[in-house]
């Protein structure tokens, strides 16, 4: 593809904003598509080892600050990345916006409605877009069970579930306890702070914001076992962190209801010992999706037969229902997330390139983001219902077909036809 | 054993009470440990049929009537069972306790909080008891892991899971239109209809009513596509079942928060397809068990295993921690549900002939019932969350300790060594 070259700042340069500038990043610039023109981070050295890496492998030097704004004033950038602490998230893009760049921000969640609103009436005062890099909306079986979807196999969608089900104990437990973002989350608030792996995928499963909307949810949190037992048996009772309160509650589980009337439940599971999952699950009137044992099960099929038994039955359907977009990812994968990282960035940069409009866009950023502090207010409030704000303000009615027509292979919304 | 012959009246021989009276209760007359003197239901030809396979399998008549009040004026009758249509499920109960008579009552719910309260102080005021005949209760996956939880192998307890995930379309779709209770309910209820499957086995590995309680709950419904959708597909558009709206949503999650700080999710996913499962899952700070894909998941493994990759791994440990009540009713295995009706049965029985406490006691019986008609009250308030009644007024506190003592090998409380 001769596309334009993107001009790209990187803010963030923790663990997840380092690695994939060392990964997807750097390979980018390799293959010509994007240019990296600033690097920030608020700490002096990550600053430093980001600016050495893309001088060592560009042979150019980039702008290397500790303040995200010098960033933002380098004229020629068409964007810029995100991939700071959760709370400076809207801060930053919104900052960016107005100053003209197009926003990728990490996958991460709100603080306030009025933030999710801020990022709202920026994209509309602009017209810049902020796309959340929610990788997840790429994944191999996501992208395989929509195509299904889209295409009818599993009838009519009436409920959907998935999560965060990841053990970070060791992850928050070891981290520096000045610096770690998540750690002083996890000690001072209890909520579903991590909710768009699997609300990203389910949202396109669902079309929110393009014909449905998610309406109110209502959440509750078990209580906080799991770090601080992990803390004092790996970190000892005398170290500062066995001596906090731990606030994040170890399972949240929120419902959500959506305007047609279809169900999404969401985990947040992530502080006792488990497997890794993302337990995306699809059930329609004609067949189910469940990513916990990786099945299948169609109409017809006898419904006594025991859930271990069908253990890896999707895995036949990917002939037939493999989305095109892996098809092509498979002929020449790249490393980092089994490719998810790989899809969702080029889906940004080509939108950036092409001046589309991203295939997450801002409305769909603000509506999955406004999850964690409303879920943090039910929580609060004893699992109380409240209403999920319509950041289209009625859009969605008439977004209904618009996404179809794009032609981008990183379109998440049109049907694709096998 | 030695014991006490248990007079039984049986009340209600629809599918489920038929099947029971055929399967275990005429074994137990053939064992000697029960005999039936009177057969009840409403429909004439079902108690004859149930008077014909007494008469026919021990040579004696029990009487046989469509009128409840006739058996319960059977004055040697020790107990009955009761296991009409859900909504007589409470008013037959409290009748027999009041007539002196011993209850076992089959799995169902409530439609009033009122009707728990009836069913706690009729209990106090004639010293009977009404147990739910919760035969999930006695699964062999489900003792096997309340034992591991008992002994400590899962760490602290701080959240369960579990559901009815039962594909009933065609049970519902071709119900007798006026004879059919669970049908009829679909038609006009929306709620969690039954709770219990998995909500007993769950009350157990969380001592609620004995240290524990269940404090509150939320629930939300999906919209209800799946049962129609069928009725249309398998009985014509013309069928008068087509033509009624159908009340109960095909997914219907509720989630509990106990005393304790524990969560409890429920799930009720009978209209859609899917494979059977109870999904029994319980989490705590050292492990995980899962009963879709039969895992468990320990403290120190992995924690990027992915979950398909875990399956059937509960199988190993069934040899340390299998329930000694499944030891021993594997060396004479009876038919019916893999062995649970017949051990639930036993358990009943036992109690009357010993005059003991039920291993599920009448405070249990209504706390589990009540969630039906909560669940039903947060759904048509979107969510609302609503308070779970106290219906042992405080004595929760107090039966911490209580059932450990019980030397009944049905006893669900104690702990059991190794």
């Amino acid at each position: 593809m001769k596309k334009k070259r993107v001009k790209l700042g990187v803010i963030g340069l923790g663990s997840r904003g380092f690695g994939i500038l060392k990964g997807v990043l750097m390979l980018l610039c390799e293959q010509g598509s994007i240019e990296i023109l600033g690097v920030c981070d608020l700490y002096e050295d990550r600053a430093k080892n980001a600016f050495e890496c893309v001088k060592e492998k560009t042979g150019k030097a980039p702008i290397c600050t500790t303040d995200y704004r010098e960033v933002l004033a380098i004229k020629e950038l068409d964007a810029v990345l995100v991939m700071t602490a959760w709370e400076s998230h809207i801060e930053i893009s919104t900052a960016a916006m107005k100053a003209g760049k197009q926003v990728g921000v990490e996958v991460g969640s709100a603080y306030s409605i009025d933030d999710c609103f801020r990022l709202v009436r920026t994209h509309e005062e602009t017209g810049k877009h902020c796309m959340m890099l929610e990788n997840c909306c790429y994944g191999r079986r996501e992208l395989m069970v929509l195509n299904m979807v889209k295409l009818g196999v599993f009838g009519e969608i009436v409920h959907c579930s998935g999560g965060y089900l990841h053990d970070l104990r060791s992850e928050i437990a070891n981290g520096d306890i000045n610096r770690h973002y998540r750690q002083r989350n996890y000690l001072l608030r209890n909520c579903e702070n991590y909710p768009t792996h699997e609300l990203g995928p389910i949202a396109q499963v669902l079309n929110i914001n393009r014909g449905n909307r998610m309406l109110y949810l209502t959440s509750v949190a078990s209580c906080a076992r799991g770090l601080h037992e992990y803390i004092v048996e790996n970190r000892g009772a005398d170290h500062p962190l066995a001596k906090v309160d731990v606030a994040q509650g170890d399972i949240v589980t929120t419902i959500i209801k959506c305007a047609g009337g279809q169900t999404i439940v969401l985990t947040l599971d992530t502080t006792l010992p488990r497997a890794y999952s993302r337990g995306f699950t699809v059930r329609g009137t004609k067949g189910m999706y469940c990513e916990d044992g990786n099945y299948i099960h169609m109409e017809g099929e006898s419904e006594w037969t025991p859930v271990a038994g069908k253990v890896n039955s999707a895995d036949k359907y990917a002939e037939e229902y493999e989305h095109p977009m892996w098809r092509e990812y498979k002929k020449n994968p790249v490393s980092g997330h089994d490719g998810i990282d790989w899809l969702v960035y080029n889906a940004f940069i080509e939108s950036v390139a092409e001046k589309t409009t991203p295939p997450i866009d801002t409305y769909d950023t603000a509506s999955w983001m406004c999850i964690s502090t409303l879920t943090e207010e039910s929580i609060a409030c004893g699992g109380k219902p409240v209403s999920i704000p319509d950041f289209t303000n009625g859009k969605w009615i008439l977004r209904t077909e618009q996404e179809e027509t794009s032609d981008s292979m990183y379109c998440l919304s049109k049907i694709v036809k096998k």
